[in-house]
């Protein structure tokens, strides 16, 4: 993915050389690419192409990569330290990483205009809607204004799922779905299997996303360990308990296995993603 | 515009209400809607249908109107006034004010990919790898980073012109070529002709905010007058001085004239746009 996402930004000798290389900043060099992952598994299910693929995890990266860079801002969550190095706005300056966020998110939906992702043009402009929509303010963006009224605010467990069932889960969503896309046609019930699963997934992410917070130190994390708890955000540990929270995640990676489980060893990478995803340490 | 904008923009009553406020308060209300009209005007020269046109000038007024918003953050220029009201981050806050813009612009392209806009989804394609072009570093977003760079710094008369090209040049090019792509093919000369129109359309109108930036006052231009001066940047006024920005501004207009000339009157609202460009007064 890393040379993958090199290839597809704008070269770094093009003008805006600053610009090019905030972008370069903000996407390579770091981050788990659970995205990229999550794509390429699911396009497993239906023998996508790997060359789509590609473009497609590109574009979903280059939007989590953007919405970092925008979330560190001051304005946001005013964070310093991102995948053990410093901000964008902190390496470059602020100016510089509202303009490279704003670049990478039209990037990314030229990268997917401009590469040819389904035999049917029709089915790409489908998919091109679709990840707009996870993208937007029914999407990501719409999770991110929900995070900032929420701030300080005692949410009940069903708010703080629908927090991040936009904020994390949408694009998560899409990258599965944008994934096995790319390949042969699904039926609408198997979409919807995969749906399921991704959806169980980006919760699942979350959850644990929230249990490190709590449970790791800034090292390992390599980002501010313990902010969100600072900042008064409501988190799962918040609501549930750490153990409980542990519990939550285990049975959405059940459900999550469970809806995959009728494609058998198609679905092999995605089972062992959930697993990951569940398991990891940062 | 201001009908069609609101219908194809999220529901108010949607949730993230707060931020479906904020895009509403970006996009409506004002402005002089240049690119929609410009779409329009390419549309009249290929027979394109209103609706499809209604989409692509919207898509173009989301984007123009993000850039504003972003544009305006105490980060970049921070500005106060914009078409006679406050700022989106003076209205509501900044990080309502970036968010918002990130949705728009995705908010945009998702349009530009749900509704049909040619008989052909791999023009519609082309079309929207065109604009995210037109959006990205390589674009507006450029634009605004050549912009920040040469604050302060005397810039020669071809550095200015490719500033702008970049910062409004491109979002006005693509107004007229999705515009006519809308409707009937066009010969890749008649393209090129359509094109040559806008660029000059393009510099020209900035060339006249130039202009109108010394010579007129906040209130007529309802965003505060003189602040290019005073911030140091460059101008085609201090390059140029005002009766040599004038006599350019007099230059580029015949030369758009004449490109979209072989046209006759089918391209009669492009020639009436760009004598309103040029004489307009705010």
């Amino acid at each position: 993915m890393e040379a993958v996402i090199a290839d597809l930004l704008p070269p770094l000798r093009a003008a805006p050389a600053r610009l090019h290389d905030a972008m370069r900043y903000a996407s390579l060099g770091g981050g788990k690419r659970v995205r990229p992952m999550l794509a390429f598994a699911a396009g497993l299910v239906t023998n996508a192409e790997a060359k789509r693929l590609e473009v497609v995890a590109t574009a979903l990266e280059l939007i989590h990569a953007y919405s970092l860079v925008h979330d560190d801002l001051p304005c946001m969550d005013d964070d310093t330290l991102r995948r053990g190095k410093p901000t964008l706005h902190v390496e470059f300056d602020e100016a510089t990483a509202l303009l490279a966020g704003d670049a990478l998110q039209s990037h990314a939906f030229g990268l997917l205009a401009e590469h040819r992702l389904a035999d049917d043009p029709a089915v790409q402009l489908e998919m091109i809607r679709h990840f707009a929509q996870a993208c937007g303010s029914r999407g990501m963006a719409g999770g991110q204004a929900i995070d900032l009224e929420s701030v300080g605010k005692a949410l009940s467990l069903p708010e703080l799922e629908n927090m991040h069932i936009h904020k994390t889960g949408a694009l998560i969503r899409a990258s599965v779905l944008l994934g096995a896309r790319c390949g042969d046609p699904l039926a609408q019930a198997d979409l919807d299997r995969l749906d399921r699963y991704a959806k169980c997934v980006g919760l699942a992410f979350q959850v644990v996303d929230d249990i490190l917070d709590e449970e790791s130190d800034s090292t390992t994390l390599g980002k501010t360990a313990g902010k969100d708890k600072e900042a008064g955000k409501p988190t799962y540990t918040s609501l549930m308990g750490i153990p409980g929270a542990k519990r939550f995640a285990g049975e959405l990676l059940a459900d999550a296995q469970a809806a995959i489980a009728p494609f058998g060893p198609r679905a092999g990478r995605l089972a062992e993603l959930a697993d990951f995803i569940v398991k990891r340490n940062r």
